[in-house]
């Protein structure tokens, strides 16, 4: 039986284990929270305190959320069964440092200050017509995001935090690839997706969607970073190019969808990767969308009333609600593309009646 | 919360539980043995003792397996628990039941008569060439079934079982159909599925098959029980006619392989049929079919070797070895039926290196 340990208990570790339970997969989670949706259904839990009792009872540690303590990840891979390793997740602790090595191999990204404080962050801000400062450390689903313009200044924390100052990209709409990299280095992909975020936050996305050079720039970033695992890469594309947004060194929300519409989800991609277990390249069979349920409770009527539209899945984690809290998804496949926007769009309407979180 | 029971542990329950868990449903199992595959990923265990603090504590009881300790149906009936109900579990518990059901609402089957012991049993089956003696209690997998021919007589048990003694169809092929029926009524289909058995045993099944008027017999057998939820119905195909060769309350081997071809599996049918939730008619998004994993044990190089052949999933049950036992599958899905064809040929090549269980 193979042994899988996952860093973080979110919905992405609930679904790993889901997807792993078929190949009898033993997994143990590492958190504080242990009634988080991937504690609940675990097979061993282990407080932070244990991380070295968890670390070597298992084969594989991977983490399903960046900003843990990194006491784990560090002892993980000095036992060398850290996947993917340090070297990716450490550039997500701080964006700047994401931002320096994608310059560094030649990605283009939004043009980008780094800022020691806010005060430089204002000023670099100047710079552009329109920008965003976003705090270096911490933030993820838009925390820690500031919108400014040359009518608009927004007020930052006093703090002697570093940011990142990203000049604001009036793109045509946004992308992402799910990829995965084998231990031998092979690298497969998904058929990229049309995302549709509001505040940060996804809010749907749907597949197919056209290459726009995404598949050429996840795979020198992941080559770059001897990278192992699916990785979720998001883009802005304007005029037909792709400009990178950020990475996810994990599975991605932008990959639900591959759990209803595609020949292997994400998830099961990704531990078939760090478990050095044979893939082909996944096969999106038909069209296939996502739209996350955002901030509010997922009661019995509203799964019956998702659930009455089409051929669609609801993910319900089992978390308590909180304003924009990611609580569930909707995954959804259609004949059609036009079929699928349809029916995506009946989801939100049921969901948010027209007021998007 | 909803709460679901399953009576029974094994491989149809754990499949049960792992696609209802998305819709978080707690999941109760009762069964004799806490090491078994639905036991081990159930959100609680009963002990069959047990089993009116079990039917109390869900508000749904269905049963995985016909071959349990009839109390806690018969109490989990009493409470309007239980889907389907005991009409249609009852008929299975002894074989003669059943057919004489199926004769009763004309639904063509084989040829057959019912024998009080043993004598009368090959007595009758001097009525025909070839027939199949079947004890009429206890018998599934192929279990308590003597074949006799003009030249062979087998040896019964010397009991006074009733057996059913049934004329040998030699048949074209082996088809089976996965309907669903929901509390109003409404009957949705799954595409047919050829199947091939060996000694009683389904060994591999591959959708879509023609209808040969399955969905009609499905429906008349359905209706007739007021039933709920999936049944599985097996059919022998002779000169383009389908005879029904039995029918099992429950999900069903030959539809393990529409948790990858499918739009929604034949395990969220029952899930949502027996909990009252809205379900489309399911769709087969590409050619799917499933190798059974029987009698051999799998460990991580039958994995990896059956994970290369294309677009594979393997269900490993975590059930111990015995000759003829169930313990996986393979579903596999593929662009064509040609292609699928070939690999269920080399999946089947991997397992049984061409001795067929």
């Amino acid at each position: 039986m193979r042994r899988v340990g996952i860093v973080g208990s979110g919905q992405l570790g609930w679904m790993l284990i889901q997807e792993g339970i078929k190949l009898n997969i033993h997994f143990s989670v590492i958190d504080s929270n242990p009634d988080a949706p991937a504690s609940r259904i675990a097979d061993e839990f282990f407080l932070p305190s244990k991380y070295k009792e968890f670390v070597d009872s298992v084969e594989v540690v991977t983490p399903e959320f960046e900003h843990v303590d990194p006491g784990v990840l560090k002892y993980a891979e000095e036992q060398g069964k850290l996947y993917p390793g340090l070297r990716a997740l450490d550039l997500k602790l701080e964006r700047h440092r994401e931002k320096l090595f994608l310059k560094q191999i030649a990605i283009r990204t939004p043009k980008f200050y780094v800022a020691n404080g806010p005060d430089e962050a204002i000023s670099f801000s100047e710079n552009f017509d329109e920008s965003v400062i976003k705090r270096s450390s911490g933030g993820y689903d838009g925390k820690g995001q500031y919108l400014t313009s040359n009518t608009q200044k927004p007020k930052l924390p006093d703090d002697d935090a570093t940011y990142v100052v990203e000049e604001y990209i009036r793109y045509d709409f946004e992308a992402s690839i799910i990829a995965v990299r084998m231990r031998n280095g092979r690298i497969l992909f998904n058929e990229p997706s049309y995302n549709f975020n509001s505040s940060g936050i996804l809010v749907y996305n749907y597949a197919p969607c056209p290459d726009f050079g995404m598949r050429e720039k996840a795979r020198a970033i992941m080559e770059a970073l001897d990278y192992v695992g699916v990785m979720g890469i998001e883009f802005f594309i304007v005029s037909g190019e792709s400009i990178v947004n950020e990475f996810a060194p994990r599975v991605h929300n932008s990959g639900h969808h591959t759990l209803s519409g595609s020949s292997i989800s994400q998830f099961e991609q990704h531990l078939r990767a760090v478990l050095d277990i044979p893939l082909p390249e996944p096969q999106l069979l038909v069209p296939s969308g996502m739209v996350n349920i955002i901030g509010r409770e997922i009661d019995n009527n509203l799964i019956d009333s998702l659930l009455s539209i089409g051929q669609t899945k609801v993910y319900s984690y089992g978390k308590e609600p909180r304003p924009k809290r990611k609580l569930g998804h909707v995954n959804v496949v259609a004949e059609s593309t036009d079929d699928l926007l349809e029916n995506i769009s009946r989801i939100k309407d049921v969901i948010y009646h027209g007021e998007l979180p």
